[in-house]
């Protein structure tokens, strides 16, 4: 068994020394550096690092010894995380289903750091396969006279199971502004294309009748603009004339179930910093 | 050796037994079909068709021959090339070179077939290579009110050459609708991005500004509509938050020679047949 | 829906005229060919042919005819099923269970041209997995004194649910000469290595020891020589410094998923013909 | 223009502290750490660092300094260089051009942090090609009686040009363990294949006798076991039962001429560590 790390991402204005007062702060507590990454955005002149430590002392205090150094003493925005942690995580779903299924088998192998907190659909459908995983399933049904109650229901089972992680598994609606305002926390999105190409609905017939090569995947943080949040991982595959819409569609889904685990899995990882729009990620 | 054969390409209203009457009028008069592939579109009712054989008698006659025999028999478009023809190709470029050297790199290799007759440029900066590669080239500066001028006096070296394929290897100015009328044959171009994401200038600082995870290169049929035609090949490569716009111009060349090279490959192979503003690929 | 159509696959000795042949066959009895891919190994002077059609008549008396024809009059190996049939597949796994999920999943979701008929392991593990699928699950422990029972059952098992297909989502047990021949029916085992790199056991760990910067996964038919059966499809990821042995596992998983029921598709949709050790794929 | 940097390359025995120390001491100096970035290898113990950063002092003199500390006060194995260092490479090739042209047009391109000192080949044939480039040609040929004096002639050449690496572009003879010694410096080499599969000659004709779907081309540092040195890059492409073997050399050339370049250009800019017969690349 690996023991327990600390793990923080720090970003904030550049300054000299950075990387040595951090290294340093942890040094001179007697703990021990596994991974340091950082990076520079020269442009905007803003520091981005991901530490992970093995502490010396008791991890919760160290943890929050360290957060506190970083702000006051090093003026940077930093989240800091165990190793250890199991964040729950909601993740909501309409009728299809193939990422619904690919996110659930992974938790269940493990691969996540993370742990299924509830599913929440607008759609009885997938009820049966939910409960045969043994987790909860919250049927909400929404429509545009109801949308608002709906979302309302949507935040209350999501606190009541302490989510801190919202991933839609090709979940057909739209959340409104309101809704990620009061989330409080990071929504995840799988869009089928290529962002920006095809952004909006029924992207692969628009693949189909543009005549492309590759197809695509994107996830991305969600944000009131639909389809433009901050992209997290993206891959395509190649289709030719012989593939009809339904080919795309089939091909498709293991493009967004891969793409789709892989951004869960980076930010339960605690590898992506989010700023002007676009992400960090420290693979 | 491989002996010379005939290359057909077909297209038109779809209508019960064409594979068989194809394979049998080339069967009937003792000849031997190496390949033969098909591709209908149901839905536009379409059928097209890739034939290559060696012919039995004399191979220019039995070409014309078949021509008439699709054309007034089977009701079908049709072009009709020997394996053997080498056509000429003119080359546009500008100050950017990688698409240039790689292109004529690989004709003098022998993987085109097809010659290059001559580099094209609105600059002088490539007279030096070009006649270091004994090839004739043909300074035509352009600006807004030359623009006119200029493309007759491209036509006119076009013509001086017999090209019959113009290849656009980061030709950095847009070809006039008059132009692609009166050339009258195929013009490829290369477009840095993979369209329709990031069309117009400048993609690689639209894709840095974006935080795509991807970039691209689309060869495409060039249009009076820029960046709209029928897409050939597309190619993409893998980017990080580390690159800096320089990095995905570096990354993106070598996508862009790749791409460039597989469509004009792909055009004197005589593998793709052009409809609905789309292609369809015989590979 | 797409109405019923009968595909054959064909292989023999080079003749002139088998494609205008076949086509004509089905052309005089009315019936619209949809497909038709052929390739002529060239070396070996050996014809392969993919043909898909509509029926005009009785489809299984068309599809006998064609049979007898193919056979009698043209001296080919021929196959023939219909676009309709269901043949039934049976299930090796032992207890990594990461392509048993997703080959189930496959199926249930109609990606396959086939039904899952039964699943067989040499341990218990995943019994309450399969029964909740609502499919049989058959644990038949294996050892080196019981081999030859336990493949006997096996066996039996097989025929039983009438299966036509074996495919190993990596069930850890070596089947024996006797077994292949006795099962005359196709089977498919994933590898997970990029074959012939690191054949038999381990392939992450020599990976690993050796520094590649990609891992692979193999899908063949089996044979008597341990992962020496022709392939059927392959596919790599990139790998780096920073992943050890467990992380090449997590990420091979996903090849192996994706490897795996590519080949089983390409099975069942009477896509691929043997010879000479190697197979062609009409994709 | 980007300030002049010192880039280090460390590794040796981990020891707490590491990532404190080295970037304190470069602080403490007022310098200012632009990437840092850091590897332990878990099994072995060891700690493996690339750091780079913009000197507060006369760049030569605080290398030196770094150097003596890394060396004395850390018991590190290091390399220090600086980000102006243009070392001369020797190019080796025979009569296969198309990594000669692609490195070549590179280097002349700025994409290399290096510069072509000369070109050495066991034939006349890219004499004029190298000379139309400007660059220094060396024929020095070679038999199994001549193959001492001919090395001793490369060395001779490789050290009146001052070159610190070697690269061999489809160089088709077997350096001797006594030249890889007395060279004194890296030699990269590429391969035609995914290694480890298909090593020895003729990689494309055993992948196509052996029927896989992938070809490859793996850039590896030269060493006394032909074909078994550290691995620096590997790419593979498709390939289907069509390709003939004409088909998998010119698909794999393209393979070739990146991978190469890439391990070069990885090279070239201090981003390679080795040890254990494997590589630590930071990119």
């Amino acid at each position: 068994m690996k023991a327990p790390t600390i793990i923080a991402l720090l970003y904030g204005p550049d300054q000299p020394g950075l990387v040595s007062r951090v290294s340093s702060w942890i040094f001179l507590r007697g703990s021990n550096i596994h991974h340091a990454d950082q990076h520079k955005d020269l442009e905007a002149n803003i520091f981005f690092q991901r530490v992970e430590w093995a502490p010396s002392g008791q991890i919760e205090e160290e943890a929050a010894a360290f957060k506190k150094f970083a702000n006051e003493e090093l003026g940077m925005e930093v989240k800091v995380a165990l190793s250890t942690d199991r964040p729950k995580v909601a993740l909501f779903v309409s009728k299809t289903e193939h990422c619904f299924h690919d996110a659930i088998l992974r938790f269940r192998a493990g691969e996540m750091a993370g742990e299924l907190g509830c599913i929440i659909s607008n759609h009885e459908i997938l009820r049966g396969d939910t409960e045969s995983y043994g987790l909860p399933y919250y049927c909400v049904p929404t429509s545009k006279e109801t949308k608002a109650a709906a979302e309302t229901e949507q935040l209350r089972i999501i606190r009541e199971h302490g989510c801190e992680l919202v991933v839609m598994a090709r979940y057909m609606q739209v959340l409104s502004d309101d809704f990620l305002k009061e989330v409080a926390c990071p929504v995840i999105n799988i869009h089928h294309s290529f962002l920006p190409a095809f952004a909006g609905g029924k992207p692969y017939h628009q693949a189909h009748s543009r005549g492309v090569k590759l197809i695509g995947a994107t996830a991305h943080y969600a944000t009131a603009d639909l389809d433009e949040g901050p992209i997290i991982h993206q891959d395509v595959t190649r289709i030719n004339h012989r593939n009809a819409i339904q080919d795309l569609i089939r091909k498709g889904r293991d493009l967004e179930k891969t793409v789709f685990a892989h951004a869960i899995r980076l930010h339960l990882d605690n590898r992506i910093l989010i700023y002007n729009n676009k992400t960090v990620v420290f693979d």
